[in-house]
């Protein structure tokens, strides 16, 4: 099953940059790692935003929470999880 | 996977008593085989409104859409639709 | 350049099964004209709702907005339209 | 009388992961206090955030704000309550 | 338990006059029946609008709902319910 | 002339608990004396939150306003006020 | 004392222009005399809207609906009434 | 001074092609007679919507209203009307 | 042209009482001297809030930009601004 | 294409003055280079508010967000894009 999944990332600003480098790195890491598990499909950017727009699918919405827990910027993200149903015209 | 599903019914002024009696005999004959199939297990009132607020399984959304999709007053119903995690408390 | 579409559409109580027969038609045909043109590349459903989630590529909005009015349901759809950028790991 | 209870929680920046664990460890303890006396009946994540929906029983709003507050982290809990009339098919 | 609800009445442009009067007769005679019932307990107008405020006891929201679907004018009231919990100088 | 008022208290994190519990003392002082002046008439507490919602009788605004800015809290209270009407049934 | 309200006006398509153009003179003639009685103080519009804002002054909110409610216009208006309260610097 | 001024056209259903042919028209003369008088500086189409954003330039919010008022479908518009300050860097 | 403009002022919980105080005395001096300029014509408080509702006026939207920037506490102010027009019973 | 462009800064309270300041000339520095290159074409300052809305042109979003994120007060900025089309008559 697929899901549309904003997210907006704010760290917080005491967070050093070297942090921060390494969060993005890390964060880039598990992002290539869920493509390659087919559970992250595809990633846009909100023009002018720290925020992101993506199509992922799992089994159901717990995977899907599970999945997006793993992400090191996880505990700094604003995520809203929108269920998608195939059109006809898609089958 | 759970749904959490709230619908509003506004039948139209043109329709008549018996059109409305009819549907929702029709409507409470289609629930009850929905509820027989496990995919629709509880209904709440929302007090005062015509609403409804229900707990449904299905394997996905679009399973979840067709079964909504024939209840005889869907054409008729806003329909909002929440995906429900499994809380690591009830596993 | 991609965007995401939302749209809904509400069919007048006056227009008879015929005409809507006939519309709906007529409006999968030309999706899939625009679908062959690589101007709508994915369509989903909202589940519950007469609601429609896209994926669209064109140059630019105007373009955009000429094709979305070519579909036969336009005059009766409300439509919302959101800029995508290419996401630094899509690249 | 059934409630459904939305809480999103945000625990301060500055508290450490040590009282973190054990506010975590006591609120699970709490819940399942809760759910012995068949006041918590269900809980459900809401994917992709730090929220929770569940499903309430109280003889009323005031038994219900009693036991919310006893949870040990209502003080950073955002907290929405609805209350749910019995549906007729359920009766 | 007590309960806030605001409602909002629209009545159709094609009901008539005396229609109208007859409904705010009988409007007025349940809602004198649901005060002596204790159901009832105080009722506000919004001011400039058609809308009402009112505070109301009953065991539930089901026996709320129950109350309020008696009144001749519910079928064109926008209603919302809000549950009350008894404050602590109240006790 | 009646209002109702909301309001939801936020303490600053970096106030402490000898001084929050001060507060709810001088606080709960200051709301008897209204009471016994009149102008505090009902207060609800808002099941789940830190949110309030009162009765009030002033005779205008300016009134009302002077009367919730001696409430030792009010630095710490997000206050909505709406004016109501007496209502044609309890005239 | 004083209130700021707002209320648009939407005339059903089927009142016809001789209809529209008496109930504006209605209007106006009632609104000089909600002036001369010290009750309507001020009038502006939304630029761009059929909407007025208006600064209105009346004993209480009972007051003020009982004069917004002799405006012939006032069954096809929107209105809200906000509260307003001295300033001290106007004092 | 500049208005940035939002405005979207629903035509009555009841309203005939010719008619809507006719109205179009005026629409456009009308349009064309403000921007020679240098008040409608720029309109942009809203993608997907029967909706337009203008620049506009008027004296004051009433030479603005009292412009808008001249569109012959100005009485089928939804109009919103935002104030522009000059930007430092455009001085 | 006048406009109606709302602000809310919430001053940082660093600043002490002293500077709050001499920040409140040139409020109110700076204010005194927009009043004598014709600038700022009316000024209201919103009930239990630290909010104010003012009447200005001005010749365009750059100088009330200009004058609400003058205020000493405008860096701590949340400002809207909404433009009016003459209604023509005014006129 | 075009874009309407808004963006609101809330430059945190500890930067001082003189980095204030630097970022402010840094910001003017890139917005003129922004506009030699023809990608922002026009400012407005949103009276009132530390808010601009600007008309910017790029090929895609993609380069929009780019731009954005080249301006040196970007990270302290929220903004959101609206996409443009073209209106018939413009072209």
């Amino acid at each position: 099953m697929e899901f549309l999944v904003r997210f907006e990332t704010h760290l917080p600003d005491s967070m050093n940059d070297a942090e921060r480098g390494r969060l993005k790195v890390a964060e880039r890491a598990r992002a290539m790692e869920l493509r390659e598990d087919g559970i992250l499909k595809r990633l846009w950017r909100v023009p002018g935003r720290r925020a992101v727009i993506g199509l992922w699918e799992a089994p159901d919405a717990t995977a899907l929470h599970d999945a997006l827990a793993t992400l090191p910027q996880w505990p700094w993200m604003d995520v809203t999880v929108e269920p998608l149903a195939t059109h006809p015209q898609e089958a």
